[in-house]
């Protein structure tokens, strides 16, 4: 019989093997006693959502969708992410719940991926979601969670990267007057093009003036906070109003971060612009252990929630367990077993023995001698073995 | 903009709110920690697998899959059960590993289904799997650890019927000497459909002794334990050296259950018939709190592990999540929070106070005046109510 993927998985999907299950129970563990800690509430949706509405909300591109037909021929997703189901929820089951909702999960999502060797189709998250509250304080309470929980996991070297996609549209628009051309320039942002930022800008034919505040704008990214704030004045002056009044929120959260003490763990990058669209104010992603790639990220999403006619303001992030687990580094989550080897006459003894080592909290493998294969092989995977055997009573250390 | 779907999920498909949440994080923790102490090692599996393999090794029907094809154009199914995709790791990933493997885990399984209001589409299952062990010692083990994990949950009144169909194949084809009418006997005991059982027994023209042997066979399912095994003695006196084996197996496993303090909790009903068909021996239901079905089922599938190419004994369960939180009954898990109301002034204040809180282990939500839309409902929500608002600093019980 011809079974060309007997021990394949389709593409981009995983087991995970003992060790690293272990780990990443450590760290579902410890998300999940410091999000109830901060007052988070756990919830749960279904893998498999519509595709009309949570599919083309969440704005994950149609290819990266696994997007099938279900038994009644509707067109369902497996869930791209979990910020737009949680906005269903809130808007559905939840809309008789006062705002604001704190809202968390640990979940699978799945973006198929198209070759081999690429990133996982299926990763799990774990993320908090604070919905129904605008003000800067609800954007330091995210951004302080989202620190706290990965220093929790001992994650080192954490930094969090935190632009405004609320301030550079308006700045954006100030300058080149149309939503087209606003998109083309986000666009390079997000894909850290700076040669065709600054070609883009070169073929607008706008005044040295305005192509140099657009210029200069990118160029910020490597100054500390208080000069990218004295900065951020200076290209702000004689800009419209909302454009001022973002700026004045990113001064006021920056300040906050600074009462939460948590201002030395920021890098303000005001040209940060994030993967889902769905972003209207600060965004941010978070980093550490060395790696390259953002471990978490977050922002906010005011106008989100008016998709499922419950227009209210909202923010929140989502940690990638798997990039997580990568950062840390390795970290193996001990584990000592004792191993019981028994024969029938002492099958009663034995057994009461587990019990009472179990009750104890230490880990017992019970394992009658005729069930084992090869007695070496089995032997060395424990720090412990007692056997109950016949006469025989002896412990191996 | 119409959208039929806004707040619904596909068929059979459910949300799960906080409070239903906190009762399955409790569930899962016992697990986690109980299935550990008996030296079980959890592993993960992907949600996809390939319907080549997986979708027709689990010998679910292909009405209750998923299934559609993946971005490579192969046909792939959401894992409908746990035990095929943790025999096709114990015989690649951890195929080097001495046997006995003991592996468990927590997943969401899928199963299609095409009736409103009928069982749910995907829900989720605690399991192990005691792979490589073919001794009666192993099939004690999963018995006991599964009654153990319904114990420590709470659940009231846990009964374990306990059947074997190897016995009853045998027993079966010893008489009627084919294996197509064995098929559609064991079809008949499936659906508990006696009067079904006894109308096909007369169309089968067997001797009067045989139909009689087959007739009384499925009576038996009301006596108590002993009287079965007098019961199965009588019946078995001139059977095949296979029946006789099957015999002996049944007597030994009531022995070591009784030696295990736990033949209490036990119905021996030889007439016990599961779903899936990968099943080879013993088989379980474990039920309890009073419900009509089982929260729990496992059993011995010597002949799956062969399918991967690791021929291999291997036994046990996986006890449903869901249904278990319907037999356990109302059981809520208490949440007390904290609310810590602040403005802008007393913010430094505010967040030392809700982080020393939340140190001791206090769940405390920080919460700015401003971001509150209707404070008596927001406040109704909390047991304890602490203002840091200008000069005033009140609690409120």
């Amino acid at each position: 019989m011809t079974q060309p993927f007997m021990f394949e998985r389709p593409l981009g999907l995983r087991d995970t093997l003992p060790e690293a299950q272990r780990s990443i129970a450590r760290l579902k563990s410890i998300f999940r006693q410091e999000l109830q800690r901060w007052g988070y509430d756990f919830i749960k949706t279904p893998a498999l959502e519509y595709a009309e509405t949570i599919g083309r909300a969440s704005a994950i591109e149609d290819s990266q969708l696994f997007k099938f037909l279900d038994a009644e021929g509707h067109p369902v997703v497996l869930r791209p992410d979990m910020t737009t189901p949680i906005a269903r929820i809130a808007a559905s089951s939840l809309r008789k719940q006062p705002l604001p909702l704190r809202l968390a999960y640990t979940a699978a999502l799945y973006r198929s991926q198209r070759k081999e060797g690429g990133h996982p189709s299926e990763f799990e998250q774990a993320g908090a979601e604070l919905i129904g509250d605008g003000t800067p304080y609800a954007d330091v309470e995210v951004i302080s969670l989202m620190i706290t929980l990965l220093e929790k996991t001992g994650l080192r070297s954490i930094r969090l990267a935190v632009g405004h996609v609320g301030f550079v549209n308006a700045f954006f628009y100030d300058i080149v007057k149309d939503k087209e051309t606003v998109k083309q320039l986000r666009n390079l942002l997000y894909n850290k093009n700076d040669v065709g930022f600054h070609e883009y800008v070169a073929s607008l034919r706008l005044s040295n003036h305005s192509a140099d505040r657009l210029n200069t704008f990118i160029d910020s990214r490597r100054m500390d906070n208080e000069k990218t704030l004295d900065f951020l004045k200076d290209l702000t002056s004689g800009s419209s109003i909302p454009v001022h009044s973002y700026y004045h929120h990113i001064v006021e959260l920056i300040q906050l971060l600074k009462i939460d003490h948590l201002e030395g763990n920021i890098d303000l990058d005001i040209t940060l612009m994030p993967h889902l669209s769905y972003y209207t104010g600060f965004v941010f992603q978070g980093f550490g252990g060395g790696l390259g790639f953002p471990v978490a990220s977050g922002g906010r999403y005011d106008d989100l929630l008016a998709q499922f006619h419950r227009p209210c303001p909202a923010t929140g992030f989502g940690i990638r367990l798997d990039r997580l687990m990568s950062a840390a580094g390795a970290d193996p989550v001990e584990q000592r077993k004792k191993a019981i080897i028994y024969d029938r006459e002492n099958a009663g003894k034995a057994m009461q023995f587990a019990a009472r080592e179990r009750e104890k909290g230490q880990a017992v493998v019970l394992q009658h001698a005729d069930g084992i294969d090869d007695i070496e092989a089995f032997s060395q995977q424990f720090e412990t073995i007692k056997r109950f055997l016949k006469s025989e009573e002896t412990e191996t250390e």
